[in-house]
């Protein structure tokens, strides 16, 4: 028998508790030994729970006991979470996180700390909910060298986008209704800036490249500005718009990363993916592409991801698995040296200038009044913003091919 | 260092050669040890190849090298593989295949042999070619209860029902275009009449459910039958026309196999799945749906999934891999007591007589000559059959919601 800890009995922690009962028979099969939960760590009390006596208020005695080989860290954010998961790792106690902010911050260090320690630091559910998307990067494509990445990582800008496009709604209303319907947080700013999507593309940035991506070096833009306009003509050209988190590796061994609303055609295999739903396109040379689809987010779909990590940690006590992330900082270079092609508004009165600037633009007919919009020729996001300065331009958005 | 024979130097097999050296930093950074390719097993002289040299004509000399540990089982077909597989497995070497046919047939038999020779036999290109999707079902939806796999698993007939769509044109013209074109075999029968799509769809319902799901028991219909007219009410009411191979468990347990045409919905994740391109939609109890996107054939894609198990293999010597399938054979209850819709396509004459039979029909509005076509309210397949034998029509596809 093997024994766990649940540290953070809130949603995705009393997940853990409940996927690991509903399925205790696959889950025990899988591991090779049977699960049992031997502590939940919370400051609260839970009278009722039928787990109430289970949980406990100090971390000591989680990580002093000798049985306990694996912790799901399921509080989030950095404190006191970090300090707790070094110290089981020390330990030699395997942990399972969904936690993406410590996992974007700490990563390398925490892992260094598992092996050394002859455990493991697993983070499946940290990106995609219950995407299976860690594993298939670290133990699928093996024998690919990947060098590209595209997601749709944050579930909240997915559902506010998709229900835009389809209602013809503004950003606010949507956002509102959203926050209202439970799909937003009342404090919106993480997932609508695109600051979660960045935690998450850092995390498999880093996957991608086996060294260090810094959350806090990636270009991030989020929806705020996109408009029932920017769809009206999306529509006319046959696209859409989503959040995508990209990272990619030029032939040149530039490295870049972003995040960024872009505007995608019917024929890319993202163009799908609505609502609540997240995905990542995985590039690879000798692949090409392949696609992870699923729920981005929720208690039980995340919650499975950990106990998958749980499972994983179960068949290899005292064994270090494979996950290559080195503490070495990537140098990421200048989105303005990525080169792409632009979709542009301008203001009627300024489509003579606007078309004598932008030389190739081919014009998208759409009726929106006062304005006229065009996308752009391939080039450098530096030239592009010497052109629109240049013509003075309403807004514009990237072009993902 | 860790040596390597290849058996079979057709297409895959000098897949797997080119994908081992050009992205050899890789995959020996992942194995943990440097790979190397000692021997390549064919009939055939390859003068000029650069592997020349390696090139051996007898098995014996592969099977009775200590020094080979892993091998790339490429040849396809049960004969001589079986064999091979076998005392290479007995020999305590792995063994890595794309061969579907054998795994089909003999899977549970070579993994209990594998296991108990402390070695693995792997398989993850004998389906959905270069998509991960053995390893996310044995690794990664560990605490699910996977209870239903839908999958576009045949890019040939992918092919052709894609373009048959697009170009609204017939099934034999396609398929002779496919043929020049190389899309498909000069004796296309395996892939139309979903004979391939069967054999892969037995080796992931026997994953799912941990048995041996025969293929021999699994109602098994092509695409030959599929016209242009079924294309033009697919798309008057928002649909298409896909093979899909499809296993699932009901409530009571009932276990289901099946590989035929379904019409479904804009709304499907499979919707978008066009061309040579595959996908795998897993159902589990706490995820909901994922689903796994992709190449489902060709040298390169298939070859690197071989090369992932070689990997796998590499870090696991002398260890067992997790792999549930059991050779006692699951009990398929047949496809007549599974409920669904179908369409239906009734000669004009016949539409009171139609009309009366299926009550609840509901019209699709679409302007094909001298016959008229209606969707039904669910039933199962054993009344629908009843009630189609009574009406006289002519023909039905299956739909899939």
């Amino acid at each position: 028998m093997i024994q766990v800890a649940v540290m953070g009995y809130g949603t995705v922690g009393s997940g853990v508790v409940e996927v690991i009962e509903k399925n205790k028979e696959e889950i025990n099969k899988k591991s090779g030994e049977d699960i049992e939960i031997k502590y939940i760590l919370d400051l609260r009390e839970f009278p009722g729970d039928p787990y109430e006596n289970k949980v406990v208020h100090d971390v000591e005695q989680i990580l002093n006991d000798q049985d306990v080989k694996i912790i799901c860290e399921t509080m989030g954010g950095i404190k006191p979470a970090y300090d707790f998961t070094k110290r089981a790792l020390l330990a030699g106690k395997s942990v399972c996180t969904s936690n993406k902010e410590l996992v974007a911050t700490h990563g390398p260090e925490l892992i260094r700390i598992a092996h050394e320690n002859k455990c493991n630091y697993l983070f499946e559910a940290s990106v995609g909910g219950g995407i299976p998307i860690i594993r298939p990067l670290n133990y699928s494509l093996t024998a690919e060298k990947v060098d590209a990445i595209t997601g749709i990582l944050n579930g909240t800008t997915n559902y506010i986008l998709s229900k835009m496009e389809k209602e013809g709604a503004g950003f606010e209303e949507t956002l509102k209704e959203a926050q209202e319907k439970g799909y937003a947080e009342r404090n919106p700013e993480a997932d609508v800036e695109g600051y979660d999507a960045c935690r998450k593309i850092a995390i498999l940035s880093s996957l991608m490249c086996g060294k260090n991506v810094k959350y806090q070096d990636i270009y991030t833009e989020g929806i705020t500005k996109i408009t029932e306009a920017d769809f009206v003509y999306a529509h006319a050209c046959g696209k859409t718009i989503k959040l995508l988190a990209r990272s990619w590796e030029d032939k040149d061994g530039s490295f870049y990363a972003m995040v960024a609303p872009f505007m995608i055609s019917k024929t890319h295999p993202l163009f799908m993916v609505n609502g609540v739903f997240n995905a990542v396109c995985v590039h690879g040379n000798m692949l090409g592409d392949s696609m992870y689809y699923g729920r981005g987010a929720g208690k039980l779909p995340t919650a499975s991801a950990v106990v998958s990590d749980v499972v994983d940690c179960a068949r290899h006590i005292g064994k270090v698995i494979m996950c290559f992330w080195d503490a070495e900082d990537v140098a990421l270079t200048g989105i303005e040296e990525a080169k792409r092609r632009f979709f542009v508004r301008v203001s009627t009165e300024k489509e003579s200038k606007a078309l004598q600037v932008f030389e190739q633009a081919s014009v998208i007919e759409a009726d929106v009044p006062g304005e006229f919009a065009f996308i752009t020729e391939e080039m450098t996001e530096k030239e592009f913003n010497k052109k629109a300065e240049e013509t003075g331009i309403i807004s514009r958005i990237r072009i993902e091919e």
